[in-house]
C-alpha cells in the first residue's frame, strides 16, 4: 500500500526508463516494507510539459534537463 | 471541499464515462457530507499513459484492465 | 486503478463517515469501470487543517462547511 | 521547499502565461517564506483536459472558464 | 478553476503565514486567470513531517528551512 | 527534478525506515535518470490515517498491512 506517484517532465524520459524506474521504485519500497507488500505497490509516473516547471521561477526544459544530467 | 481526485490509465474510459464517474462519484460524496455542499464539490479525472502505471513492478495496460474488468 | 484521492477539512468527516465514503464511491467508480477492478480500486481521504484551504482567498473552515451543509 | 502544484483545464492557458503564473507564484511564495528558499521552491502546472473537471457534478470546459473569466 | 496545492515541511510556517500565502498565490493566479475564476480559485497548503522529505536522498527538517531562509 | 510522492498508512513505518526509503528510491531514480539530477530529485513521504484507505471499498489498517507484509 506504499503508492508512490513520480512526476517529470515530458520528454525526458523513454516508456522503457519509466518502466525500469517502474521496476527499481518498486524494489527499493519493498526492501524496507516488506515482500509480502508487492500485490499492493503501486507506482505511476506522469509528465509535466516541458517549460511548465519551474526551479526558483525559472521554466526547465527536458534539454535543461539533460544538460544537467551530464554534468 | 471535498476535492475528488481521480487518476486512472490512459484509454480506457471515454470521456462520457469520466462524466458519469464525476456525477455518481459527486452524488455518493454529497450523500455522506451533505447536499449543501454541491456547490464546493470537485472531481477532476486524469489519465496515466498506459505502460507508466506498475503494480507490483509490472506495468499495465489499458487491454490488461479491459481484460480484467470483464473476468 | 482507478485511484481516488479525495482531500477535505479536518474535523467535518468522522471516520465513520469516511469510510462510508470510501464504500459508496468505490461503487460508483465501479458501476462505471467494471465490477472486475475491485480489487485494484483504491479510494484514500486526506485532511487538510481547518483554516489552510482557501476559496478565493479567504480560509474555510471545518465551522463554515458546517453551516453551508445546512443550507 | 514550498512545492506548489497548481492544476486548470487545457486550452484555457497558454504557455506564456502559465510561465507568468510560475514567477509571480513563486515571488507570492517567497514573500513569505523568505527569499533564501528560491532555489528549493518549486512551481509546476498540470492541465486536466477540458470536459474531465467537474463542479457540482457537472463539468466545465474551458470555454466555460472563458466566459466566467469576463463575467 | 485553477486549483492550487501547496506542500511544505511542517513546524516552519504558522497558520497566519499559511493564510497570508493563500491570499497573495490566488492574487497572483487571478492576475493571469482573471478576476472572474475568484470564486473557482482554489489554494491549499498540506505540511510533510519534518524529516521525511529528501533532497537528494537527504532528509530535511524545519531547522535546516529556517536556516535556508536567512542565508 | 524527479519529484517522488509517497504515500502509505500511518503507523506502519518509523521515521528511520521512511528515510532509508527515500535514499533508496533517490538511488534507484537516479541510476536511470542519471547522477546529475541528484540535487533536484525530491522524495517526499506521507501519511493516510489508517482506516481511511480503502481497497475495493473496504479500509485496511496498518496492522492489517503488518499481517500481509510477513504472509
Amino acid at each position: 500500500m506504499p503508492l508512490v506517484q513520480i512526476k517529470g517532465i515530458s520528454g525526458y524520459l523513454s516508456i522503457e526508463q519509466k518502466q525500469e524506474i517502474i521496476r527499481k521504485v518498486t524494489d527499493a519500497v519493498l526492501s524496507v516494507e516488506g515482500e509480502g507488500l508487492r500485490s499492493v505497490t503501486w507506482v505511476l509516473i506522469e509528465d509535466v510539459p516541458s517549460g511548465a516547471w519551474g526551479v526558483g521561477g525559472t521554466p526547465v526544459s527536458s534539454d535543461d534537463l539533460r544538460a544537467m544530467s551530464k554534468a
